[in-house]
């Protein structure tokens, strides 16, 4: 029997029928991630339900020699918490680390196991009037585990920060199964190297992050979410400069819809309407909250008037209730489904420096309409983070060799433009397996060296997400 | 002639005269820090004006086997840019570095050279209408690089972060004489490990940072600057979560300040008033800040009506111009030069949660009570960072051994205490030299793995800053 057969037997004595899988018919959830664009085959999934047994298992895989995968809520974009296809690697999913160790409403923390999913800690805070304010539209599905090892992003960046923003500390399983418990809730502490920054956005490759203390905020009392409508990209940046000085820092989503995204959501999912009375060429959906003694409502009405006075906007609504400012984010939020049901298509997550934003967006467009007329760009994005999703949905009809290789020359043709605009070929969604190749064509030979030194002095036998962000023997 | 030997003059071909300090009447500057506690004895002093002078200075001296130690505004408190004793380290100093790059007011940006004085940064940003938050007594002689190698904090904490969370990208000279460019002025950026985290608060170890880009904020047009007077710390601590609440995220700082303090700021400086018009226990510098549309005058007031009618406050004043509020930060930021002029003293400047902080106060205050009835705690603190300055000062007349017995039992009391509340020895000041033992002392075994690994594989040959922070050679 060799070293991986004799494996599996000892992961299942340590953790018991509901802690191991290797029955294929219950792989098949942890084979897939939500696009469906990839699959892979777990060797086995390994679900601990505590720190203590992950980390054994973790130090079985290391002396068997047997490559580990960490798993979430899979909803990552990049591939990064998928098997290998060769079946090689064994999946520990956090699914069953899922319990929130403790609230603490004077220091406005929380410290939670890494298979929360994040709208439980979003409800779990606002037990204590207190506020997560890490949000995105896959809450529902993904775990905080997840959404620390790939610095998520969301809506709310522009006030709070990415998910590092928001980690005050982290207990991490390395490489060689040892706990390393960084797990404080200081909001300062200068003593020696920042080591949790290392793990955070490192996509499972130096380390298994088990569980997080996060910083919380007051619960917004208030809220105010607007719909607004433009005339150009141009327009909707110079609003954006505006709106940060005039809310004082209360700005915490400003979205960017091209009407083009707001003609597809509307024609995948009947039960929405249109925002505005009179369609514009552009739309932001704008959210600004506080908490306490401010009067937002004053304060954005007075905003808008001075925007409409001297014509910053064409037309703008407030949502009126809670439900309207659902339909508004409606809006946003389904516009990935839909794209979805068009088939496989280009996503892309790029950022350039918010002052280049109008400028990327046209040459883009101009590059597309010039080098793959039929291609049909889908663009939208956190403006007042840089951050553009300039996804691309192929011609109907389009046979799929051809298919891909149009979405590989749209690819191709924005990362030319993101380099040239001093931007990031991935602003939030990671690298993965997916962006692998064209992140590790950009490094320079001292990038190179910096990650391989990193990846090299915590992961010497490279047994963690291999092949993840970048191979080690590949130049 | 050896190899050090062989190094001088060609450092001196290289920088030229204004460029290489070797003779000991113009190394004088270089070899103290503010405190006066320590003193070093460079090797020579080379300040290139250009990074690539900057990176050949450093491959020379790797080559040659000599440890460098950058050095910026020589306001750090744990001797970390201090030369060595020995007289075998070159000081790199950043001084000549001093051009701002750039400032982009629509990204809300600026990138600037490591030898730039914060305070001349401040102006620069202003010039555009924008702020640079980052906010600290030493701002007029501290340099941007040491403040982002030290992670500095300062008064601004807690709205706008640490020095961390203010830099987009930076520029480093590697021990090796290479430059790693990470001076990318993004918002978002998930492609591969966020590299230059490890640099932030490494205090010199790990390279050589040149430049940075930072994110800037709109300028706040409507300050308001309150001092406020308390029973107890325990009720500033109630005000402080309730001033977060009410106030909305305006708030940009929350000093804490017993009597004591006051007292012995007064006695050192006779220019300055009691803020109040009767003495009370404890006392808070409070200051909310914003730019735009929201009333701050009308918000404030409500807040200190509410704050009166539910005696959560005894008495309050709200500056009336710049100047009352310039002396109420006065009777703040004087308070590290009082002490300074008692001569030799102990300070500390840990964290703990912020719900433990009234409680390690009082463990504290009880502790010297007990075991150094002599000694005189002088306490204050950024409350709404967890972070204390739990200082003491000797009694008058005792000899400098007694002295320096004295301190060394109280700082360890007090280091004890931050253990039993899970805190940290060192907030923001860093570890440096001075706090190398005690710092050392508290390490897992993991932890130290940890550090080495990192120091190993970014710094193979130990020739930056070595001794800094820890040594790699003692457990």
């Amino acid at each position: 029997m060799d070293i991986v057969s004799r494996l599996i037997p000892k992961l299942w004595d340590l953790l018991g029928d509901q802690g191991l899988l290797n029955d294929p018919t219950r792989l098949a959830r942890y084979a897939q991630d939500w696009s469906g664009d990839l699959t892979g085959r777990p060797l086995a999934v390994a679900r601990p339900a505590r720190v203590e047994d992950l980390a054994q298992v973790v130090r079985l895989c290391a002396e068997a020699g047997v490559p580990v995968v960490p798993q979430g809520g899979h909803t990552g974009l990049v591939g990064g918490a998928l098997p290998s296809a060769e079946g090689d690697e064994l999946v520990i999913s956090l699914e069953r680390l899922d319990c929130v160790r403790g609230i603490d409403p004077v220091n406005f923390s929380m410290v939670a196991e890494a298979g929360c999913v994040l709208a439980a800690l979003h409800r779990a805070a606002a037990e204590h009037d207190l506020h997560l304010p890490l949000s995105l539209g896959a809450q529902g599905s993904c775990q905080i585990g997840g959404n620390v090892a790939t610095n998520a992003g969301g809506v709310n960046v522009l006030r709070y920060g990415m998910a590092r923003d928001l980690v005050l500390g982290l207990e991490v399983v390395l490489p060689d199964g040892r706990v390393w418990n960084g797990l404080r809730s200081l909001r300062k502490n200068n003593a020696g190297y920042d080591l949790k920054q290392l793990f955070i956005g490192s996509e499972g490759t130096l380390g298994i992050v088990t569980a997080v203390a996060l910083k919380l905020y007051p619960r917004p009392t208030q809220v105010q979410t607007v719909m607004l409508g433009l005339t150009s990209v141009e327009a909707a940046m110079t609003l954006y400069a505006a709106a940060r000085r005039d809310l004082s820092d209360l700005l915490s989503a400003f979205e960017l819809l091209p009407r083009r995204c707001i003609e597809l959501t509307l024609a995948a999912n009947s039960t929405l309407r249109e925002p505005l009375a009179v369609p514009t060429p552009v739309y932001v959906l704008m959210e600004a909250s506080a908490s306490g003694l401010v009067d937002l409502t004053a304060l954005m009405e007075q905003f808008l008037a001075n925007c409409l006075e001297r014509e910053a906007i064409i037309d703008g609504v407030v949502a009126m209730s809670q439900a309207q400012a659902g339909s508004f984010w409606r809006l946003r939020e389904e516009l990935v489904e839909a794209q979805h049901r068009q088939g496989r298509h280009l996503r892309t997550d790029v950022s350039v420096p918010i002052s280049g934003l109008a400028a990327f967006m046209a040459a883009a467009d101009a590059a597309m309409a010039r080098h793959l007329p039929a291609a049909i760009p889908v663009v939208y994005g956190h403006v007042g983070d840089g951050n553009l999703h300039y996804n691309v949905l192929p011609p109907f009809g389009l046979d799929p060799a051809a298919r891909d290789a149009l979405l590989y020359q749209a690819e191709e043709l924005i990362f030319e433009l993101v380099d040239h605009f001093d931007g990031s070929i991935s602003a939030e969604h990671g690298i993965g397996r997916v962006k692998r190749v064209p992140f590790q064509h950009r490094l320079s030979a001292v990038d190179r060296d910096l990650l391989r030194a990193i990846k090299s002095s915590l992961d010497p036998a490279g047994g963690m997400s291999p092949g993840r962000i970048f191979m080690l023997d590949e130049s």
